[in-house]
């Protein structure tokens, strides 16, 4: 799509006679859109005074408004500022089936930064990798990712902030920033052209258009929308082999190894817990008090068989912690907004705020447990998740938010007493049905899941506690032993 | 329940006797919640020191996580500061189906301010009078509110503050202000008596419980809960009779009046359209920044007959606006997270940040149309809606937001042309279907809706522009003077 810089300018009634046919292919574009099941999303940046608020309103004015969205990042506000640097961008993303246009994009945040120093330019390259992995999970969603770069010379971008200058209606829009970053055109556009060159990626192209003819600009980015849409809306037509389903073989043995090896008949009396219970669950509430004080957030996730006491572990931990800052999330069926959208999307919602408690009861290793073992993903999915999922721990771990990880372990013969159990206690009735015994029937397959769980996705920065819960007090206990170590030594 | 202070505490003995079974009924409860039809509000308030935090994390312990939030409001965000006061409380509400406990509840920011001169005592009053509207909205809906005060006397205060300064472990709760408030006992504890008498409604009571003795205190507090949640669950399952529908007999006949006597025979020729045009546009363009500059947002409302031409009228007027400011939300079939809230919350979710603008392509008028005429929801309900929605925009425009009502009116005659159109032409068949012919057929009984809705919910702070749409030149212009002229108007 690079284009020589042409010094004609469309002539005004060649503009006009296009503009109407444009128009309705950009309409007829929304309504396939709505049926589609991916989002678009369109970047439109560009050098200074490219005039990419300009062609954002003429998009705007083309498209439909009911399904179009213009996101601008302005500020981050104090709700973003305490949670990761991507939070915001993932929580603007359109669902599916919608179209997103971001003037400037993630990108402008990370230019606006002018980085000059060494030190700067390797954080700026952090970033920007940050960025490419996001639209990488993005467009292997399915997300349609068309961003454009305007383009224009130094000498017509002088011209250019001149016209504005003279008119009264657009000569608010020269700020002396402007003409500031116009004498510095020759870095500020290297700096793009590096930026540009670290975040195209296939799935998502940087593709520039020469901005210097206002009319030629507007036509190029429209059916350079146009031609991305109806490409990807075939290839999203095509019926993808499932592949064979691989669910049940281990991608790391040892993984399973280290399940098994998990000696499951570790006791503990009435008297002993009681007696050390109360000690580490005050432990536990200065450890999450101090990191409170420091503005470090806490994530706790747990995940483990059914039945295997994850719910009464979950509230034996939390009546450590003022409830005021601490939110249980249950991870069950996706609500519809929810599914329109990347599966960890649900997750980024509930991030929690500097220095509060996020309890995930199940999370998102339900991608590679149940999703993986019932079909609910393809192959090919589910294997990307353990990279995804690392990823998104570390930057949550890179913003000083604590992860904490458990995966309570059982006994295949402890499960049934319990299931057992369940069915004959009244109250406790409504915890037990079809589905667990469905899954029970699948326990090897499940091992095998919850093994490669382990070993793939168990990091410095987010390791796995490995819980013997066959003894519920015992694995409180452990519980909060090892939350109580991880969260010290965080804060140490 | 007011009860009298007891001076016996409640052995520990009795006390460990009681609990297993409330907290058995209490998760029965969850059980019981998680297949009702409206949400839980538990509020827990009360004197300094009379165990608020305790009792969240008592009753936290007790219930099953999962199906329980604490919300508790700490200073308002930026995020939460740019938009009307109740923005904050609105954004928190649990869905149907789910319990949240708030430490303090909205009473706490009212209390929070000290009122002390007339002045300020006439805006807390002021304050609770919002509240108290805000609860019976959602009592209204079918939710649920439990408001507990937890009551201290002055002594007990003292002895409390002095107990818990004594123990390392929770002298860090109390602060220098503790003692502060401790000495002005008297006149807060007046105040939080003014608030409760306020704020005391048949279906949202302030239930007071005597503080003192721990133990007793946390037993009445979810003995409380779950008396209040099966008279209520009891109420819920009871068949309301759905009364009759009148949905088609005017509340007001002077609406529909106001409707007929609008000349819809208006036209602009094409070249008066074009001179015209780009003035007012760019006029709005001013008006809108001006805006934008002084922090006030701007709502767009626009309701219509089908094919009356909101879509084009939205488009024209958004081309004026700079897209990074402004978002279009398109109303449709609620997603099923609005489904399970108050019908409002949906359009409080759009609400803009200071200096942006938000425009409802339909709206929560939808309510005293479609759902009216439809008998989506019950006569009672939609015949309350009218000042509800009055109240909604009332707490907009308090804020400063500009709040700006269009209705496009048509004829009859002129809708059929307009529906062949489209049926006729390639690229508008999807903007007609079944419904819009269904709904056409009840025009007289949508002419009533419209009419008492007209003449219902214009107000000086939110007036209904009514524009003749039959000519669609016409209309925009109108559309655009009007919105300029109420712009203008507000900020002079």
């Amino acid at each position: 799509m690079e284009k020589a810089s042409e010094e004609r300018r469309m002539p005004k009634r060649k503009y006009e006679a296009r503009v109407p046919g444009l128009r309705a292919e950009l309409v007829q574009m929304q309504v396939a859109l709505q049926r589609a099941t991916f989002p678009v999303i369109l970047v439109i940046a560009g050098d200074e005074a490219s005039g990419k608020g300009e062609v954002v309103n003429v998009l705007n004015g083309w498209l439909d408004p009911r399904g179009v969205e213009t996101i601008a990042f302005h500020e981050p506000t104090d709700e973003e500022r305490e949670r990761p640097s991507m939070w915001r961008y993932w929580r603007s993303l359109p669902p599916r089936g919608r179209l997103a246009i971001y003037p400037g994009g993630w990108h402008a945040d990370a230019l606006g930064e002018e980085p000059r120093s060494p030190r700067e330019l390797v954080e700026f390259e952090h970033t920007l990798e940050s960025l490419t992995h996001f639209e990488g999970l993005l467009a292997n969603d399915g997300a349609l990712i068309v961003k454009i770069w305007l383009r224009l010379s130094e000498t017509e971008q002088r011209t250019r902030l001149r016209e504005l200058e003279s008119h009264p209606d657009t000569a608010w829009r020269v700020s002396p920033d402007d003409w500031k970053r116009h004498r510095d055109y020759q870095r500020l556009t290297s700096l793009a052209e590096r930026m540009r060159r670290l975040t195209s990626k296939p799935a998502a192209p940087w593709q520039v258009i020469e901005a210097s003819d206002p009319r030629g600009r507007n036509l190029a980015v429209a059916e350079t929308l146009l031609q991305r849409f109806h490409l990807h809306a075939r290839a999203a037509a095509r019926p993808k082999p499932f592949g064979r389903p691989t669910g049940t073989k281990p991608l790391r043995p040892s993984g399973v190894r280290r399940l098994h090896a998990l000696p499951l008949d570790q006791r503990l009396s009435e008297a002993d817990y009681e007696a050390k219970r109360d000690k580490w669950l005050g432990r536990l509430n200065r450890a999450v008090r101090e990191a409170s004080e420091q503005g470090r957030s806490i994530v706790w996730v747990f995940e483990g068989w059914d039945a295997a006491g994850k719910g009464g572990a979950i509230r034996r931990l939390s009546s450590a912690i003022d409830a005021r800052d601490c939110r249980v999330i249950p991870i069950a069926k996706p609500t519809d907004e929810e599914k329109a959208h990347h599966y960890l999307w649900r997750f980024w919602r509930h991030v929690p705020r500097a220095g509060r408690v996020t309890i995930y009861d199940r999370s998102w290793y339900g991608r590679v447990l149940v999703e993986r073992l019932e079909d609910f993903c393809r192959p090919e999915e589910w294997r990307r998740a353990y990279a995804e999922m690392s990823d998104f721990e570390e930057q949550l771990t890179e913003h000083g938010i604590i992860v904490l990880k458990f995966w309570l372990h059982l006994s295949k013969e402890e499960q049934l007493r319990r299931f057992r159990h369940r069915e004959e206690t009244a109250y406790k009735q409504h915890k037990i049905n079809a589905e667990d015994w469905r899954n029970r029937r699948k326990w090897h397959a499940y091992e095998v899941a919850v093994g490669d769980m382990l070993a793939l996705t168990s990091k410095p920065n987010a390791p796995w506690h490995l819980i013997a819960a066959n003894n519920k007090r015992f694995a409180r206990l452990e519980i909060l032993k090892a939350s109580c170590e991880q969260i010290d030594a965080a804060l140490a």
